[in-house]
């Protein structure tokens, strides 16, 4: 379970596994459906957080932090909505890779286990965002776009480092970290095939 | 249908029926209560912006229009949590009043007509906050929190502006006042019990 972690990646500690070459490519080819798909993700990064506010009122610090994530989620909706607006891209739904289903299917359904996989989840989603719009600026070929992913990398990498406070806020620090190392297996495992539609979590 | 307007608010036009004084006594009476409550109505505010963004991804002005409402209200949540700590009143869930279940029976099951439907509810619920926080800025007791109820009012009218202006963007100027009319009758009936708890919507 540890011996997949690549040395070559020690910021995105919580990834198992980088990103194949495979899905930067397909990434690269289809830039348009890739700023579309990613509009839903901002969107639904908001609304993830919204959920568990919903979740868990009574929690303070939870709702303190998910807030301020929330907002910055909508800032970045409205900027990649920009972008497709400048790119005369319509908005439009788009079938979701089985990415999120997958993850969302290994939550356990009771409490506080319930709790803890919510805030892990959101937490590896937001760490491999985080990689992924890293390598978009590195290879996107147009560099104001390129520039415009690296503006948002750091944002992410907070992100995710809210869910890990929040985690160990409220559980003990190694039932988070036997519970992260699980999830990150599987959430590598479904990133292992490259999914046929261009994603960010393709 | 029509008789009902009362003449003395010609501001909120939405609403059928003002709210009844016992509302107000209700209200200060129990200023704690409504301050958690008026947290969690402007989370759910949010909650429902999302909602609607989610469900109407294609429609650019509505993504577009209903993303700043979301981030405001995610504002004003912020703000209202800085009172409830200030007045170190604990976060907690709080009973729903029967209020927004009952909106919410009343909207159509199928497109079009869900969408017109779910835009009016919003509005309405926006336009009765905004007549609701202005009755608390004229008669709550403590001027700072008056000043804030003060404050907050001039976003809830514009947010109801918004929701109409959504609704005749997507549907027929006769269609959506036609609708409205019944929907702002239901509105009003469901308030006309006051209901037991102190709540925004009791």
């Amino acid at each position: 379970m540890t011996s997949s972690v690549p040395t070559s990646l020690p910021k995105i500690k919580y990834l198992k596994r980088p990103t194949s070459p495979a899905w930067i490519e397909q990434a690269i080819a289809n830039l348009d459906t890739i700023l579309l798909d990613h509009s839903h993700c901002e969107r639904k990064a908001a609304g993830v957080a919204l959920n568990l506010m919903f979740r868990y009122p009574s929690s303070a610090k939870l709702v303190r932090m998910l807030t301020a994530i929330a907002q910055e989620e909508l800032e970045h909706f409205e900027l990649v909505n920009q972008w497709l607006e400048r790119r005369g891209i319509a908005m439009r739904s788009l079938p979701a890779p089985p990415y999120g289903a997958e993850l969302n299917r290994h939550v356990r359904r009771d409490e506080p286990e319930r709790m803890l996989d919510l805030l892990l989840v959101s937490g590896l989603i937001e760490a491999r965002s985080h990689e992924r719009l890293g390598l978009l600026s590195q290879h996107c070929p147009e560099p104001e776009l390129a520039k415009f992913y690296h503006g948002l990398m750091a944002s992410e990498a907070r992100h995710y480092g809210i869910y890990w406070v929040l985690a160990t806020t409220y559980f003990d620090v190694d039932i988070v970290t036997r519970r992260l190392e699980e999830l990150a297996t599987i959430e590598s495992d479904i990133l292992s095939t490259l999914h046929p539609e261009p994603r960010i979590h393709s």
